[in-house]
C-alpha cells in the first residue's frame, strides 16, 4: 500500500479559493475537488486560511466539498468549534464516510475535546508533535511529544490506523537544519507502537520562499518516504512530484513493478 | 561534506570507450575525463568492462586517465594482476595520489591480497558484500558480509575512512524486493563501526532495462542519501541526478542553503 495522499488545493489562503469562499461560489470548489480526485488524492483537506473566520463558512465550504466527491476529507483547522460544526456538518451531508480531524497538538485543551470529538465521529487524528511551547527544534522533544498525542489516542480507544503523527516541516531556507531533523523524526516515530501510526507531512512548507520549489519538494518527499513516511499533505496536481511518488512506491515495494507503472499510476487516479 | 561522486563513465562496455581502449584512442578517453570533472566527479571510474583482458591494456587506460586529470581514479575490475599492474602504473604516471581498489569481496582469495595491495600503495577499497556463493538477498547477509570485509580491512591497518561498503543494488525490474533491502543494509551498514565506513552503490544498475531509467534512478538515488549513503558510482553527466543530489545535500545539511544553490552547485564542479 502506499502514501496516503492529502490534496491540499482546497484552502482559502489560495487566492482563488479564498474568494470562493467570500463568495459562496462553488463552481470553483469543485473544480479543486475533482482536479485533485483526478490527480490520484486520497483524501481532500479543507481548510479556511485566513479567508473567513466564520463557523458558517467552514460549514458551507465542507458540505460543498464532501457533496461533490466520494474522497474522504481532512478537516483543518484549529479552533474546537470550527471542528465541531465541521463534523457535524459532515455527518449529516454524507453520513459515516472516513475523515480526519487535522489537527491537535499535544496541548491537553485542545488534545481532549478533539480526541472525545474523534472518538465520537469515529474520525481519525492528525497530532501536531508541538505544544503550548511551539514546534521542537530537535528530534528527542518531537518524539516526547508524538508520543504523548499517541499516548492520549490510544487511551480515548483510537487504534493507530485513526491516529497520524506530524514532526512539523520547517523551511529549509529559514531553518536548514530542521530538514534533517524531520527526517529522523519521521524514522523515529513510526517506531512508538507496533503497529505504527501514520506518519504525515505538510510538504509544501519545506521549499517555502525558495526558488526551486518544486525540485525541492519532491527530493523531500521521496527522502521521508524512505525514512517511513506513508502520509504528506501536498499538491497532488504537481506532476513531477507525482512521480516522484510513484518511483518512491516501486522502490520501497508498496506497488508492483511494471514498465508502464507511471501510466498505471495515473490511471489508478 | 556531501556524497563523493565516482564517475562511471570510463567503463569498456560503453560502445565508444570500448573501442576506444582497443584503438588505444585517447581522444575519446580523455574528453570523457573532462566532461565528468567538469561536471563534478570527486573520483573517476577506470574499468576495461568487456572491450579486453589485457592486463597492458588496462594499464594504458589507466596511464590515459591519470595523466588527464588531477582527480583521483577508482580502479575497477577483479583481477588481482589487474589491480597490481593498475596500481604500480598509477603510482608510477601521478605519485602519490588518493585511489580506491574496487572492487573486492568477502572471499578470503580476493580480500586478503587486495588489503595487502591497500596497505602497500596507501590505497583505499571498496568491498562488495557478497562471496563465493553470490550476492545475498537479504539485510542480515549484507551487513554480516559487510562486518567480515570492514574488520579484515581494520585488521590490515585501514582506518573506516579508506573502506567503502557497497550492498550491491540490483535491478527493481528483476528483483523488486531488493531495492527496499539495499535502503535498509545502507543504513545498518553506517552504524557497524565508528568513525563509520563509507557506503556506497554502483547505482545505475537499479534502473536496469527499465522505461523510466534517469527518474528511477534520480529517486532511489536521494533515498539512499537519506537512510545514510555517502558514496555512489553514476553518472555524473545526468544533470537531473545532480540537481536532486545538490537538493538532497541541502536538506540533510551538508551544504549551506542559498536561492542559487543550483548554480552553486554546477559552479564547484
Amino acid at each position: 500500500m502506499g502514501i496516503i495522499l492529502i490534496g491540499e488545493r482546497i484552502n482559502g489562503s489560495f487566492k482563488d479559493v479564498g474568494r470562493a469562499i467570500q463568495e459562496k461560489n462553488k463552481v470553483v470548489i469543485r473544480e479543486w475537488v475533482s482536479k485533485q480526485a483526478d490527480a490520484g488524492a486520497n483524501y481532500l483537506d479543507v481548510n479556511m486560511g485566513a479567508a473567513s473566520r466564520s463557523v458558517d463558512d467552514f460549514a458551507w465550504l465542507v458540505e460543498t466539498v464532501a457533496e461533490s466527491t466520494t474522497l474522504p476529507l481532512s478537516l483543518d483547522c484549529n479552533r474546537l468549534d470550527m471542528f465541531s460544526t465541521g463534523l457535524k456538518t459532515y455527518r449529516n451531508t454524507v453520513g459515516e464516510r472516513a475523515v480526519i480531524i487535522n489537527s491537535t497538538t499535544a496541548e491537553e485543551s485542545k488534545l481532549v475535546p478533539l480526541l472525545e470529538m474523534a472518538a465520537e465521529y469515529k474520525a481519525g487524528i492528525l497530532g501536531l508533535v508541538m505544544d503550548a511551547n511551539g514546534s521542537p527544534q530537535d528530534v528527542d522533544r518531537r518524539i516526547e511529544l508524538g508520543g504523548t498525542i499517541l499516548a492520549a489516542a490510544m487511551d480515548a480507544g483510537l487504534s493507530p490506523d485513526m491516529i497520524t503523527l506530524d514532526p512539523i516541516v520547517m523551511p529549509v531556507k529559514f531553518m536548514q537544519d530542521q530538514a534533517r531533523n524531520v527526517l529522523l523524526a519521521v524514522q523515529q516515530l513510526a517506531t512508538l507502537s507496533d503497529p505504527p501510526p501514520h506518519i504525515s507531512i505538510g510538504l509544501s512548507n519545506v521549499a517555502s520562499k525558495t526558488e526551486q520549489k518544486k525540485l525541492i519538494n519532491r527530493t523531500f518527499l521521496v527522502m521521508a518516504m524512505a525514512m517511513g513516511l506513508d502520509t504528506a499533505i501536498l499538491n497532488v496536481c504537481d506532476e513531477e512530484l507525482m512521480q516522484a511518488v510513484a518511483t518512491a512506491e516501486i522502490l520501497l515495494g508498496q506497488e508492483i513493478y511494471s514498465d508502464a507503472y507511471l501510466k498505471a499510476y495515473r490511471q489508478k487516479a
